[in-house]
């Protein structure tokens, strides 16, 4: 069973979509795959907002945009200033994500949610591809 | 099949489990997924520890405690100088690994190894959930 | 279905392997695990190369070589200056990647290729293990 789940976005950020996947009954592994390079998959702490904003921040600052000037060695820039670092993060941080089933549920701990990370400021939709396996 | 594996952690660093996970017969698809979010799995070099304590290092370095003046601008902070840069550590590593299953075993490298990477200072009792799936 | 796919590496930098996996008929799940611990899977743009360069660029200016002196901190340097700091990259990229299948055709977005990131210096013979494991 494959369906796509469509996320709209507006700006840098994590959007939490851990209420919107479907899981089927049973036991198995459902994986999460995002089909775009300037986007990311994360599972963090789903209690306090500003873990999330602070995850924003710290990546960042790791990844500042392309007209920034430590980012001067850049070359792909003509798609804006926060398109190779969107790249960048992508590689960073994960673009699919497996996650046990077990009797119909998503095995994830207590504190944990399933969010879409967008990496660019313009509007997106986004297209998250989720699949289930059997377990055995 | 679904499991549960524990692993009792004391402080930040790497905790081997290869040697703990359960493999089942035949080919498929083992898959290990941590129900936290200040921990994270990792694939080492489990000859040299210093590869280890170097990992360790580089992490301490890239995300320092967040009463570090390089970290002012963090927020959630109340729950500890570790626990935001735990949470940042676990959105940088994976939170769940698969590892393809060869008759019975697990298709590692020479010198791959599997280990639980602990963020937090405080000992804590860690779940990891195995997974195993059918090939096909 | 388990297979070994071998990439021939000659330095830093990525690999495209898109064209070189095999998909079986239907729909499913595709892991991809590299048997290594210095170098990583990724997925990434594969319309500009600069994207793959400035991305290779990136990581070398994130982790330098050991004898670089923001480095100087590192003890596992006795395989060469590009040993220590390609672990580390192989900790912050993807050891496994996990691709849906729709069809008999990996449903991977428009943009997306999939990589092999070379950490190394010297030329390698990498070892990528692909299993695909039955939807439901």
């Amino acid at each position: 069973m494959t369906r796509t789940l469509v996320i709209e976005t507006d700006g840098p950020g994590l959007y939490e979509i851990t209420g919107r996947i479907d899981v089927p009954p049973g036991d198995g592994l459902l994986t999460l795959f995002v089909r775009h390079t300037s986007c990311s998959l994360v599972i963090q702490e789903n209690a306090d907002p500003e873990v999330q904003s602070d995850l924003a921040a710290f990546f960042e600052t790791l990844v500042p945009p392309s007209d920034h000037p430590s980012m001067s060695y850049l070359q792909h820039t003509y798609e804006g200033p926060d398109d190779m670092p969107a790249h960048i993060k992508a590689a960073l941080l994960p673009t699919s994500l497996s996650i046990p089933v077990l009797d119909g549920r998503l095995a994830l701990g207590r504190w944990q949610g399933v969010y879409l990370f967008e990496h660019r400021r313009r509007p997106h939709r986004r297209e998250v591809a989720v699949v289930t396996t059997a377990g055995r």
